[in-house]
């Protein structure tokens, strides 16, 4: 198994359905009755937040402790980071604190990569940059198979400010690996500009992708990019990116509609489509519970036995 | 037994006897000698905090962990909910997580009974705007029921801002329900416009209602409200409306003392008193966990069983 | 057994002693095996930090937690404290809601001590000020003993800001006390003025002090104090007084380098020197959980039993 979750562009197929397994197998003995499993009982997980994040730092402090580990939140935030120290000296102290697996979210590129250099533990990307955030991918695709079943074949659409998303990047990967059809679709400023390496189709027309689209994905639109000179007016994004319910019910009879949240409703995405049966934004919550408890057992359970908690 | 606790004012006598009765075995099973009891093991409980408050937070917290069950802090600030969230996207978010109770501080007056309509899960009001704090009032009382005995018949008189007093409104309704008289005292800018809805008595003279007060509770003065118009000079309400050692000793035999904190000695009380045999400042505070123990025994322990934490 | 840890000045031999050995202990049986211990199950740590310090508390909070302790941080921004609440109605309201440590980190020096008259629990002083930071001496000492063995007689060089280093401070005493030669090393400026009091020599001339160290622990340069009048400039300083490769060279065999962290990798310590075999930095932060673990067992486990955690 893996020792690292950095990326989805190098998960082997073999490694994203083994997580998806253990997150189907998880969600059935974690259900209500059953909601701790005493498994990583004596490791340590540190969420390292270099960048805000609740939702994302919630999700994985509640998947760790229904494994039963011992949780510490580290927010960069006025720390020794930011008097200067290096990512190095940050990722080794932790390391030397006896952190089991560190989940990390960094403003840069490429920062869990460099982590994963330096400490023995475990390194679970929780989104860098414009880069990947690869659990976000991994939801995704356990929510789609539990609405759609097996993913090959199927066309998903990812619709809204590609250039920046992080998710679009993680979610092309992914589900390419697992054998599904990807459509980005924006305006052409939020696209990247070298779109040959992305094994996904592109599209500038939302109403056209739509009716072969068994699932349609929007992304949030970030309130700080939306006066940037390449960002359509908020009016002009809504009525041509916008998911609202006309475009609804143009889907095909079983499509559904995703979404990373927050979501802005009434901009990238309307209450009520939100909030209607195809949705699967409330689900792809709970979902990253079990998929982020997936990561973490097959991450550190494997490694030793987690001896000495309760005796 | 309720689902929620949102505010004193709906809360039924029994309702009221049964968290006042299960905070007294509580307190006397979880003493020094057994500070832990693994009731909700396997529950988790959010602190969703919109306004800083760590004295409850950190009151909720301990509650919670003295029950075994795993906490996850909230802040609302620097979260999606300060990108433009809903208050419901949040409740959702939260809920979907597996959040079995919600403990929420908001700013707005409200907003827990509007949370409480969105999840299935339990909402315990921990403050919102000028409106409730219900385990404030609660654990008041359960103080008053172990210093005076029952509170039928019992005096009590609350002194200060009572126009911006969460804690006011919430105990005047649950002490009124357990059959105390309450007197509410202040200046008149410093009381609601509209009295006849509060089943109390009002009085602009501390000194006339002192020597027939079982209890007198002082509110805090918010520093940020002592230059407003309707705010009488720090001097002149100190004067008027503080509690100091003169008329701590016009105040009857066995009369107590009591101030939901945090205090401004010098200001609303005196040193001496705070510190004197008659406050029960310090005993508020303790009996705090244990109320909101209490609470959250009750809400979440009836509903299903916490199997597998431990085995 | 002592009932707090305040400072190292008036720590006993034979106090101090019993921490090493019993860090010594724990870090047998709390190795890469058996992480967790239950002995300070039911008991509540209360992280009091008036000053940031991610790194210090992450390490009390992962000691108390390998101890199996119930841990809550209290960060004094944005709290009552910050409204006006005196030190003491936070000491007494964090002791009534059941504290059994209070590990306080505080601006002004002296501030653990006051806490310490206040409450029955005991209280761990994680940096006051320009005092003292005793438990980084503690794993400072426990570290040179496991490279160094026995410290009489030992000669340690502290290299840097003594003028506000609490760092300095409690290293001093405690390593006087445990029979090594202290000297510290400065400009003129960073020395206090009153040397007369502390048990060491002092020297302006790191060169001549290096070839008899055995130990050579490097002080963190302040970036908030690289500008003022009494601080050299950043290039005089480092070529004066920073540990480069040149100056590790003429290191006596056998010396270890030191730093508390974290570094400013180029200004008082070169990286080549903080990443060589003869730095214990890394061995520090683990060695400061463990001593650590030891301090809150000393403090807490003797005390009464800890039923009921777990039955």
């Amino acid at each position: 198994m893996m020792r690292h979750l950095l990326s989805t562009a190098d998960l082997s197929r073999d490694d994203a359905l083994l997580i998806l397994d253990t997150a189907e197998q998880l969600s059935q003995v974690s259900g209500r009755s059953i909601k701790k499993l005493p498994t990583l009982r004596g490791r340590t997980v540190v969420n390292l937040f270099f960048e805000d994040s609740t939702r994302t730092r919630i999700s994985f402090e509640a998947a760790a402790k229904r494994l039963s580990a011992d949780v510490i939140n580290f927010s960069a935030k006025g720390s020794s980071v930011s008097k200067g120290e290096s990512l190095k000296d940050t990722a080794l102290t932790l390391q030397a604190m006896g952190a089991d697996a560190v989940v990390v979210r960094h403003g840069a590129s490429g920062a869990p990569h460099r982590l994963a250099n330096w400490v023995d533990g475990s390194v679970v990307n929780a989104g860098d940059g414009t880069h990947e955030h690869p659990t976000q991918a991994l939801l995704d695709a356990f929510t789609m198979r539990r609405r759609l079943g097996d993913l090959e074949g199927r066309r998903v659409s990812i619709v809204g400010d590609v250039l920046h998303s992080r998710v679009a990047r993680s979610n092309v990967h992914l589900l390419t690996t697992l054998g599904a059809e990807v459509t980005l679709v924006a305006p052409p400023t939020l696209l990247p500009v070298a779109m040959g390496e992305w094994p996904c189709e592109v599209s500038y027309d939302f109403d056209a992708v739509l009716p072969k689209s068994d699932v349609v994905m929007m992304l949030r639109v970030q309130h700080e990019r939306m006066n940037a000179s390449y960002f359509p007016s908020a009016r002009e994004y809504s009525r041509r990116y916008g998911l609202d319910p006309e475009r609804l019910g143009r889907m095909p009879d079983g499509a559904i509609v995703m979404h990373p949240g927050p979501m802005n409703r009434g901009m990238e995405i309307a209450a009520e489509v939100a909030d209607s049966g195809r949705s699967t934004i409330v689900e792809q919550v709970t979902n990253g519970v079990t998929v982020r408890m997936a990561v973490l057992y097959l991450l550190l359970s494997g490694s030793e036995p987690a001896i000495g908690g309760n005796q």
